[in-house]
């Protein structure tokens, strides 16, 4: 039986549109997993806005809608976004946000009023948007002490940052460009000085410490120093500078900061460039882990605040021992890959050419012939080859193999 | 007030005897952080054990002890692991095992039995260790269409990669010397075959994609077959080649497969090498995601069945919305961290002396001067300072800036 689950957004911009429209798509598939039939309710927003779910400007007639369970603040910043949650909280809604700026700042407010209440306030969006990291803290690591937790969490600097190292501009040129290509806000304050990471490095301390930090004390250092110049010392002597936000328990006492860091190129965050977002956490006894993945937008933050919507459900023990179904699978044969072929031909003329033909002969495309290394009259060649389905690969491969111009197929590895 | 809960062990070895390690350690962090006070109360194994709860060698002995809720199978294989778990599950205990083998060849059948005795059977350690990965696919990713699910799941076969590619040595002598640095078992057959990996296959199958998968369907295909000349031509052409464990769903069919991998160096898999393990997870919305960490060993495997253990009480709410503390907080100027220091000096003898000199009054200590190049007769200094706090570093840095061969500070990076 499903259990119909109705949901009001506040706020219908990126992220509310997104989750509306994800929750249509996904339908069938949250069903499927969850036994939840998941129901836009009503949404609100200020602007005129076209959706198929009955639209207001009034929150309040959201907040006081008796047939509303989960209410989904998607405005932002603080004013008038705690108002809506508190109120929300008072009126018996759960609430899902991802409002990094609220949540760092009022968090004991906010999930004090929520305990009062007993309903759940999650914030899986906050930090990291579509990377599960609030949730795998709080359960999967619920065992560990943590030591300390820090990672890319700002992916306006972190593609800044990148771009300096990748194309050797300066921060301002850089910063121009992100702007006209969307990857800066027109006032990208906010990112460039680390305070949008120090919202998420306090949410990432409260989450894996439990402990309450003001934004006033988190020592907060942007990234508009960083110069060129830096980039490229820093990268002669084997490192990578990245924005951090950090939490770190030292003899008892907790480190919570956001400023450039040097990164060793050996470290898992050295490789985490453009626009993505990685958490790194060191706890005993899990040792080192990671989260990587898209840190914002409307998909990856709607996944997290739908995940959230769920939660709230509190459907776990179902969820956890769903029914296996018969799989329809595809055999290997049935396949499609690009392959890494390797293979030892003697250095006559026609050696390619017979190759080709008989790809050819079977439908399979060269995409390029990378390499041609001669030991004695035997010459290495690899070639590697557009997607193509595995079948027609291989029929090909006996023919190549009978070629009196190759001498062996030394190894065929797919390429992902 | 804290809810008790009665553990048994069934398999005393190195992940068992971690379990019972870190649950002693870690008690009070896990009672803070979930209310839950875990208890081992008894531990089975046929060898003799040193512990210090009661050690039987008779396994029913604890799955019939009436105070016990929560059974760790840590035997390993299906004979006689499969008997445990199933008798486990008859007398109403909730299970948590990290077995791959028996989770993937009887998933269905033991799922089921859980489901008809309303008892829970968690895995979490049984692929990737102590990355959190069966949790976030079902709860966090509940709301996602999953296309593809593929990763490094075997850390004997990505150390021996490893290796070969940073080292140019062939698969035999890298793998004789991972046997005799414990990094490969005496007889690695199911690593390197890719058993292991098809194991775990099968398991991220059934999570993403709900599907029962038979191992005779999974297509197979180990390491043993990748020779220095492949890593090197895949290296020219922009490739690393790792062991994938791969679950892909392709038009209304699914894919699942095991074998070596050209991954592209951009790829975050790529920068995943030694032991560690790494799944990448593709769906709509989230996009893109990676987890990442350490795939075996006592402590991580130790810390996802602990987190296991918890989930078994089903105490989510509580946990999600503990009461935060006010943290003894760290200063910026008390942290210790090691730094970086640009700075530009006239090039006169005596400018590293002075430098060297006033750092030295401040007990700052050099680590390395790792440029310098010339531009007019200014020279540009990097200077690495060893961990220092930073307090003393700021004196230090006072004291320099006022040199009469110092002209400028440029700028100052901490080196996490």
């Amino acid at each position: 039986m499903a259990k119909k689950v109705n949901i009001g957004i506040i706020g219908f911009g990126n992220i509310g549109s997104a989750v509306a429209d994800v929750i249509r798509k996904n339908h069938a598939v949250i069903l499927a997993n969850t036994g939840l039939d998941l129901r836009i309710k009503k949404v609100c927003d200020v602007r005129r806005v076209k959706a198929p779910f009955k639209v207001t400007s009034n929150a309040l007639s959201i907040i006081n809608d008796p047939g509303i369970s989960v209410i989904v603040e998607a405005v932002g910043g603080v004013d008038p976004a705690l108002k809506y949650i508190m109120s929300a909280i008072k009126h018996k809604k759960h609430v899902v946000t991802p409002n990094k700026e609220v949540i760092a700042k009022h968090m004991t407010e906010i999930l004090g009023a929520a305990r009062k209440n007993r309903v759940q306030v999650y914030f899986e969006g906050a930090v990291g948007g579509g990377i599960p990291i609030i949730l795998p803290l709080r359960e999967s690591l619920a065992g560990n002490q943590i030591a300390e937790i820090y990672g890319i969490v700002n992916g306006t600097t972190n593609y800044i940052l990148s771009k300096m190292s990748k194309e050797g501009k300066e921060f301002d040129v850089v910063l121009a460009e992100a702007k006209k290509k969307g990857y800066a806000e027109p006032d990208p304050t906010s990112d460039i000085k680390g305070y949008d990471a120090a919202y998420k490095a306090a949410i990432l301390a409260a989450t894996a410490f439990g402990a309450h930090v003001e934004q006033k004390d988190i020592y907060c250092e942007g990234i508009t120093k960083i110069s060129q110049e830096d980039i490229q010392y820093a990268d002669q002597i084997g490192y990578v500078i990245k924005l951090l936000a950090i939490a770190r328990l030292v003899e008892g006492k907790l480190e919570v900061r956001v400023h450039p860091a040097l990164v060793g190129k050996e470290h898992p965050l050295a490789a985490v460039s453009d626009n993505y977002n990685a958490i790194y956490v060191k706890g005993y006894p899990v040792g080192e882990l990671m989260f990587y993945g898209q840190g914002a937008g409307g998909n990856p933050t709607a996944s997290a605040i739908i995940s959230d919507i769920i939660a709230t459900a509190n459907i776990k023990s179902k969820n956890r021992s769903a029914k296996l179904k018969k799989a329809k699978l595809r055999k290997i044969d049935d396949i499609s890959s690009r392959y890494y072929i390797r293979l030892e031909a003697p250095d006559k003329s026609g050696v390619l050419a017979g190759i080709s033909r008989a790809f050819a002969s079977k439908k399979v495309s060269i995409a390029a012939v990378v390499q041609k290394e001669m030991v004695g009259n035997i010459a290495t060649i690899v070639i590697l080859i557009h997607k193509v389905p595995e079948k027609n690969l291989k029929a090909a491969l006996k023919i190549v193999s009978k070629l009196p111009v190759v001498k062996k197929i030394c190894n065929v590895i797919r390429i992902i």
